[in-house]
C-alpha cells in the first residue's frame, strides 16, 4: 500500500503493509492536503518518522460500528486515552500519551489506507466537495480562535500572515462582524482573500491603528515581536503557529500593557463543517496544485514554494 | 522640601521646592514603600528621573474638593488624561499619555510632600494601620489577577518567587480556596508566608503536579522558561513581574499545549483596602526595616539585599 512516509532519512514514498489498527475505523483516502506542520516534520519537529498527513477526507470502508462504512468522513487528530486525568476533565487534546494522526506515535493519512478510532469521525454533508472537506482540519484549527477568545463586532482583528492559516483564520474571523486586516509581505496572497477582509501590504503596516486582537500566523521569527507591536494595550495576541527562537522578543511590553497570550492549536471539526456546508466560508480558492500521492516528495518541496498556498494530494492521480 | 530623588547620576536625597500641581490634592507622606521597580529604575527602566515612589500612605493637606482635607489615603498610581479613547472606553490605566505617580512623567511619593489628582484618592479606614496601608498599591497588583483570571477553588495555583510580591500574590490567591504552592530558593522567604499555601523549595520544584496556574513573580531572566515548565496543557501563565532578555524562551509550548499568557500590572485599591479592612491579608510581617526618608538611598541599597523583604521609609524618621 503507497504511502507518504518520512524516515530518519527524510520523505519518500514506500509500500507499507495495510494493517488497520484493532478497534478503529479504516478509511481509505479521498484526498489529503500538505499543511506547514508537515514540512516542519520533514525537517524534524517532534522527531515524528511515519507516514506523513493529518489534513485529509476519506471514506470509511472498514468499522467496528459497521453504521460508518461507507460514509465521506473527516476525522479529530488527536486520539487521547480516554482514562487519564486530562482526559477525565474533558481535555482530551491536551492527554499527554495521546496519539496524533501523522504527527505524534501514529501513521497519518498520506496513504491509499489508514486508521482512526470512530470516536474521531465526522460525516461530511453530501453539499460539501471533497475539495472543500480536505480544509476542515485547518478549518476547525481557524474556529479554535474563537473558542478561546471572544471576538465581538466592534473589535478590531488583524492577522499576521496570508497563508494557507491565516486565509482561514481571515475568513473565520470576518464572520464575527469585527473589522479584519490582513497582513502579508506578497501583494498576490492578499489578492487572495476574500471581500470581508482588508488586505494590508506588509511595509503599510505600522499605519493600521492598534488592534484589539492580533492573529500570529506567519511562523516567522519576527512574527512574535512584530504581533506585539500591532496589539493595543489590554489587547489580545494569539499564536497559531509555532515560532522556534523570536527574535527581538521582549515580554516588558506584555506586563505593562496587560496583553493576554493565547496559544492556540486544533479546534471543533463540527462547526468547521457547519461553516462548509453553509457556504459561509470557501477554501477551495486557496487549492495551488492537486498531485499525485506517488508524486508526494515533490508536492511537499512545491508546497514549500512563496507562489503556492495549498498543494493537495489525490491517490488516485 | 526633603525628596529621594532620581537623577541621571543616580539616587540622592535633594532639597525640592514645595509646588503643588494645580487641580491635584497635595499629600503629606506618612509612610513610602520600596518596591522592586524603583530599583529597576534606578538601574534606567523607563528612562524615569524624579522624585521616585509609587507606594505610600498619606494625608491629605490640600485639595480642589475641600472634603478630603485631612483625610488618610493611598491613591492609583496611574494618572489617564481622561480623553482619549483608551480613556473613553473605560481602560485609562493604559491611557497613552497617562503619567504614573513615580514612575513616568510625574514626581513620586517619596518626599514630604507630593501631587495626586482627587480622583486617584481611596480613604483608609481607620481599622488600617499605615504599616498596612503601604501595601495597598502592591496588593492591588495582586488582585489585578482575579480581575484577569477566573481561579476557581478546585485548580491548583504555583506561584514562582516569595520576594515582596510573590509574597502578596499567594496571600490573595490563597483566599479563592485554590491550593496554592509558592517555589523560591531562599527558605528563609519561605518561612514568611502564611498557613494557608504551601512553601516549596526551589529543588522540589520539578516535583509538583503540573498546575492550573503559573504566577510568575521572580523577575529573573530564568523565570518565564521555568513558569512555562510548570503549568498543564490549556493552563495559564500570569506575568507579575517584567523579564528582560528571557532565557531558554520557547514559545512553541504555549501553542502546542494551547497555554494562555497574561500579563498583569496595577489592580483595584478598593479591593486591596476591603482585604485590609477584613483581616484577610496581614502584610505587615513582610516589613524587614523602616528608614528615616533622609537615608533614601542606604534604603534603596538594602532592599535589594537578599535578607530584607520590604523596606519602608518614614519620612518623620
Amino acid at each position: 500500500m503507497k504511502s507518504l512516509y518520512l524516515s530518519s532519512s527524510g520523505p519518500g514514498i514506500r509500500e507499507i503493509p495495510d494493517e488497520p489498527r484493532a478497534g478503529e475505523a479504516r478509511i481509505r483516502l479521498s484526498l489529503g492536503g500538505v499543511c506547514a506542520t508537515d514540512l516542519e516534520l520533514v525537517k524534524g519537529y517532534m522527531g515524528f518518522t511515519g507516514v506523513l498527513g493529518h489534513e485529509w477526507v476519506g471514506v470509511v470502508e472498514e468499522s467496528p460500528d459497521a453504521a460508518w462504512i461507507g460514509r465521506r468522513v473527516v476525522g479529530d487528530i488527536n486520539c487521547p486515552c480516554g482514562a487519564c486525568p486530562a482526559c477525565r476533565a474533558g481535555r482530551g487534546n491536551h492527554c499527554p500519551s495521546r496519539s496524533v494522526l501523522g504527527i505524534l506515535n501514529r501513521d497519518g493519512a498520506f496513504s491509499e489506507r489508514f486508521s482512526l478510532p470512530v470516536a474521531n469521525l465526522h460525516e461530511v454533508p453530501g453539499g460539501v466537495s471533497d475539495e472543500a472537506a480536505v480544509f476542515v482540519e485547518p478549518l476547525a484549527a481557524a474556529c479554535q480562535i474563537l473558542e478561546q477568545v471572544h471576538i465581538s463586532p466592534r473589535m478590531s482583528v488583524v492577522v499576521l500572515g496570508a497563508g494557507r492559516l491565516g486565509q482561514l483564520c481571515a475568513r473565520v474571523l470576518a464572520l464575527t462582524g469585527a473589522r479584519v486586516s490582513v497582513v502579508n509581505r506578497s501583494l498576490w496572497k492578499l489578492d487572495a482573500l476574500p471581500g470581508s477582509v482588508t488586505p494590508v501590504p506588509l511595509a503599510d503596516a505600522g499605519a493600521l491603528p492598534l488592534a484589539d486582537v492580533v492573529v500570529e500566523c506567519t511562523g516567522a521569527a519576527a512574527g512574535l515581536a512584530m504581533a506585539t507591536d500591532r496589539v493595543r494595550p489590554g489587547g489580545t495576541l494569539v499564536l497559531k503557529t509555532t515560532i522556534k527562537d523570536p527574535e527581538d522578543f521582549d515580554p516588558t511590553r506584555w506586563v505593562v500593557d496587560e496583553i493576554t497570550v493565547v496559544g492556540s492549536r486544533c479546534g471543533p471539526f463540527d462547526a468547521a463543517l457547519r461553516l462548509l456546508e453553509a457556504g459561509l466560508v470557501d477554501p477551495t480558492t486557496l487549492i495551488s496544485a492537486r498531485r499525485s500521492l506517488s508524486d508526494g516528495v515533490a508536492a511537499l518541496a512545491e508546497a514549500r514554494r512563496p507562489d503556492r498556498l495549498k498543494v493537495v494530494l489525490d491517490p488516485t492521480g
